[in-house]
């Protein structure tokens, strides 16, 4: 097993998981990665490839022992060592993710939000943080993966202030580009990009 | 302008528009391309390029007029012509995504969504439709674009019914790779994978 292993390849890795997850309890006990390949209409030899990277338990001729494939996948992916995690912004976006329980299965747990306001609310179970209190919660909490819904132009304030509350790990839903020193992670969720695309792919059809 | 667009550009138009609409009131009322690049952390040349596909209103030495160039974003983008989608997935995330109001700022209108149920249920204003009615409802609202919310074991038949019910672009957040015929886009937004890398980054730090 590597520990090296790239983005890509730790991009592709939850797509194995979910379909092998999701065979049927009468499915063969075991697969190859050339059938994980053909399903997901991937490439045959990056699947492999891939598969080695987390996994030693495939033999030629018999595959992966599907079990034994889902712990190795969900024990390398994290999902068996919950992060904790806190949101800034508690706008729509904000509670939506905040409220979403499906976060869990992936090994994030989202424990509380952050926004203005001047004293701690409830929202369904979990507590709005004043801004205030971000650094101390966080402290307190050990918390190192934060999340930013707030709007584009607080985005860049509210990193510096994670990063300065010690989290390493940043889950950026602002349309902007983030700066932060080196070791810390910002992983962009663009979903103004990806609308853009939905709608400018309708508007040239409707050019033809 | 040009109608031939890169992806990547169109990627980054939100960005340029969410930074220019979030300028103070007191701001001058011209916006360089070099400006808006070292806001953005950009490639100069990159924003020059990228505007000059969209707008035509730039001048040498005085920049772009930031009225006319969120104007100009905003339709080249879609966002003043707002397209309809449906949602097929009602559990916690199509749940969330059909209470968020945050798309009709990009564009995007949710009317309503789809899940195993025997008969319309009303959430929050809006109406979940027995999915068996799928294909009456997109043909009689002109439904042009499908978000998938459903789990990945059932994404590719969701995906089938929606282009046979007249769906042309879809946003999958099914962590699956769908199959669709030419002229279909569909739109990932993996947030597993996403998950994978921030927690990656997390036990690499951990083993230094």
């Amino acid at each position: 097993m590597s520990s090296n292993i790239s983005k890509q390849t730790l991009q592709r890795l939850p797509l194995y998981l979910s379909y092998i997850k999701a065979l049927p309890a009468d499915a063969p006990k075991n697969i190859s990665a050339t059938m994980i390949a053909e399903a997901l209409q991937l490439n045959d030899v990056q699947v492999r490839k891939d598969l080695a990277s987390v996994s030693s338990s495939g033999k030629p001729k018999v595959g992966y022992s599907v079990k034994d494939l889902i712990a190795e996948l969900e024990s390398f992916l994290g999902y068996d060592n919950v992060d904790d995690a806190i949101i800034v912004g508690a706008g729509s976006l904000g509670k939506a993710l905040l409220n979403y329980g499906g976060f869990k299965e992936y090994g994030l747990n989202i424990l509380a939000a952050f926004d203005l306001c001047s004293e701690p609310e409830e929202f369904q179970g979990k507590t709005v943080f004043p801004i205030e209190q971000l650094e101390t919660v966080c402290r307190r909490m050990n918390i190192r993966i934060g999340i930013i819904t707030v709007p584009a132009s607080n985005a860049q304030e509210i990193c510096d202030n994670l990063v300065k509350s010690g989290v390493r790990a940043i889950w950026n839903f602002a349309p902007v580009h983030l700066v932060v020193p080196e070791g810390i992670l910002v992983q962009n969720e663009n979903m103004a990009s990806s609308l853009a695309l939905l709608s400018n792919h309708l508007r040239e059809e409707l050019k033809r």
